[in-house]
């Protein structure tokens, strides 16, 4: 046989620590806010949503947080995952570049969401809730979540927006699978719910009324049930350390070091996963590689959004971090990578890519979709419309480097399988996929759909 | 961290040869008959459909055939497969029997059956095929043989099934992502298709009819397109034998060896792949694991049809061979399983049950969901209803070993994911699953339905 083109790590190599970058970050973080007061919440205030644990996890500045053994024990169901080299697709692309992708898709929900969701459903297993509640666009965090609860044994209320629920029947019959049990939302079950069905009985739900009602039903449980974010909180981005710790180690079994790391983002935590491994490495150990932080044209909140105190959610229930953002009330246009539709960015990422440690980049939907046939037409994997932002910028890369006759080691997360976006995948062979771009005067007046924070913006 | 779960081999222990249990059979082989004459076929006969290095695999009767370098590179990008402990399903069933499974829903195109739709395209290519014709049902086969075409820069025509067609796009999508050309079955593109259209426009397609279409094709293209088949032939199912290979060594690192290797069938090649080099170990090493092959009650080819000479197809065109057959004009059921609906049986395998070497057994549609669904909630990947089948029969084995209060090591074969199967586990879900059984008229009419080869019978 002739070269190796995967490199595995044995199940001895799952590491054993989350990465917490805010010990070596650079810059100083901001407060996180009160939507009703707007002044710094209170451990209190976010116990209403979250176990303690994970409180902790949030605010920690420990380097190492120690990962529980019930949590490893699950992730050994798919971890360590692949990191292969797509050594077809440098071939069809003619490019001396190497491009090396870690694959976080054979995780049995689909996706890196199964990193957050199991140790977020373990700490609040430990700490007594009865229930989570959360929210869904397309699916894959529900998925992720639906399972990780039956796993210890604790119900999971998914709130799906109604829109996704009815067109993407797949998604919801794989989480009820699991046996979540899962609302079309604007639900009867809230009063956020009930209130929007009162004005528009046909209302066809968004994310940020899904997350409203995930959010009330949690704050009015007297403590029975607790809220799960997918992305945005520092504690989500941490947990998915662990697949930049382990591409750190399948990299050196390749006998290379990546000149870029690339991964798409939308709340940034598949990203942050792969990237603050080798930014760690950049900060203490004397590395360079670049690290880039993919977004799709039509939600441009690095490249074109404001570095600015913001709403987490539409409904003003959320905490208010500085972040770079769209506006809370930016109404996404309807690309079909809907993990990617999020207004705003992890705080961190955010404060990261301000300070020029971090670079960002937008591309296009059909650039996207371009990218991802390509990619499954080479190397097999059908990718998640998210994932292939990444690929569209790893390809954009490799040519540049064709371009310049030079040699460059390429590594992007791939997040995600496509086999719930098939739909998505026939609308641009029909030649159904319309301009994605996100108008410049809509970017203009993002300053006035921000809150008025002036004691510490 | 605490006992593994995962058994890894190497990218350098991807078999390189396949095993041909022909070389061991103790069962004489039938001869294949013509379906006009009902006369031993010519490889001519064959060399319409195949390519010359494939119809001499057929009926070779070297113990191991090599495998060509650029199959084994492309084997390397879903290859080794895994083998897992499924240790979180055996707390469940409270079982001290240890369940092992191989898991070979890592493949691209979800299933084992990119195992053979590899080589296949690759012979074809270097004999100067210039396209491959080919049927599919639910899609998992089409989708196989759409992904190695591209590999190998071979278009791929297939006819799909039009009921399937219209009701599960997005296997159609995937088959197209990967520049499949899918046709409705039937067709106006063929004398059959037309011919069923004009009688019936409104026909909504079958498997045989689909054959027959894709049969046509390449037996009109002056030698142009080869039809390829995704299971019942030998050399189907003797590339399947790498799954097998695999797992011995996998099974090896795991310190056990199976008391019982369990594997669904339809045409019989996920389940000769991974049983064949296990009867090897039987017949020639001294090992003594049971073998059992898992069909559906609907259609019982092995537990109730007759093991007689029948056609391969409805329309008589495929050659006639012998084997357990329901009948070749038979219907089966609306069952979930797609892939398990074919009348007949691999002649092999068929011989090797009628000989005692193999057990069948069949199991009920209500109960393979209801293990696909144990299955998915405690170690999280989705089964394919064809695999299913398996993990009821193994959940039946380690209930009896519970009973029976017995050490006893399992070992089956989840051949690939159900990710385009959601419609079927919510009608489950639903309890919309009708009652799948064969009636036993039909089981005693089947002698009516066989052609008459009094000279070999």
């Amino acid at each position: 046989m002739s070269d190796q083109i995967r490199f595995d790590l044995s199940q001895n190599d799952i590491p054993r620590f989350y990465y917490n970058i805010n010990a070596d970050n650079p810059v100083a973080p901001n407060p996180v806010l009160n939507p009703a007061t707007l002044e710094p919440v209170t451990p209190d205030f976010l116990s209403v949503l979250f176990p303690m644990d994970l409180i902790m996890q949030e605010i920690s500045t420990e380097r190492y947080i120690e990962i529980p053994q019930e949590v490893l024990d699950i992730y050994k169901l798919w971890r360590p995952t692949p990191l292969m080299r797509a050594a077809r697709l440098e071939k069809a692309l003619g490019t001396p570049a190497h491009i090396y992708y870690k694959y976080e898709g054979t995780s049995p929900s689909g996706s890196h969401k199964s990193n957050t969701a199991v140790p977020q459903a373990f700490f609040n297993k430990i700490a007594g809730t009865k229930a989570l509640t959360t929210e869904t666009g397309a699916g894959q965090w529900g998925s992720a979540v639906s399972m990780a609860g039956k796993f210890f044994d604790l119900p999971v209320e998914v709130y799906m927006v109604k829109v996704s629920y009815n067109q993407k029947p797949y998604r919801r019959f794989l989480m009820e699978t699991y046996g979540g049990e899962v609302y079309a939302s604007p639900s009867d079950r809230t009063e956020a719910g009930r209130a929007m069905l009162a004005k528009d009985p046909n209302c066809n739900g968004s994310l940020g009324l899904a997350i409203s009602e995930a959010v009330e039903v949690a704050a009015k449980s007297n403590g029975t049930k607790k809220y799960s974010l997918g992305s945005v909180l520092h504690h989500v981005c941490m947990h998915q350390s662990i697949i930049g710790e382990e591409a750190l180690k399948q990299m050196d079994l390749a006998g290379e070091y990546p000149d870029v790391v690339i991964g798409c983002v939308g709340g940034g935590s598949n990203f942050s996963g792969i990237a603050y491994p080798f930014l760690r490495e950049n900060l203490k150990n004397g590395q360079r590689a670049r690290l880039l932080a993919v977004e799709p044209t039509a939600t441009p909140s690095l490249t074109k959004g404001i570095f600015a105190f913001d709403y987490g959610d539409t409904a003003k229930m959320a905490p208010v971090v500085k972040m770079h953002t769209l506006g809370h009330d930016f109404m996404p246009p309807a690309i079909h990578a809907g993990g990617l539709r999020y207004h705003g960015m992890a705080p961190v990422l955010s404060s990261l890519v301000d300070a020029g440690y971090i670079e960002a980049a937008a591309v296009d939907q059909k650039s996207v979709f371009a990218a991802a046939t390509a990619f499954a037409q080479s190397e097999g994997i059908l990718p998640a419309p998210e994932s292939a932002h990444a690929i569209c910028a790893a390809i954009k890369e490799a040519l540049d480097a064709k371009e310049k006759g030079e040699k460059r080691t390429i590594l992007f997360n791939l997040s995600g399988h496509g086999h719930f976006d098939l739909t998505a995948y026939n609308a641009y062979k029909q030649g159904e996929l319309g301009d994605s771009t996100y108008p410049d005067e809509l970017i203009a007046d993002i300053p006035n759909h921000l809150p008025k924070v002036p004691m510490v913006a």
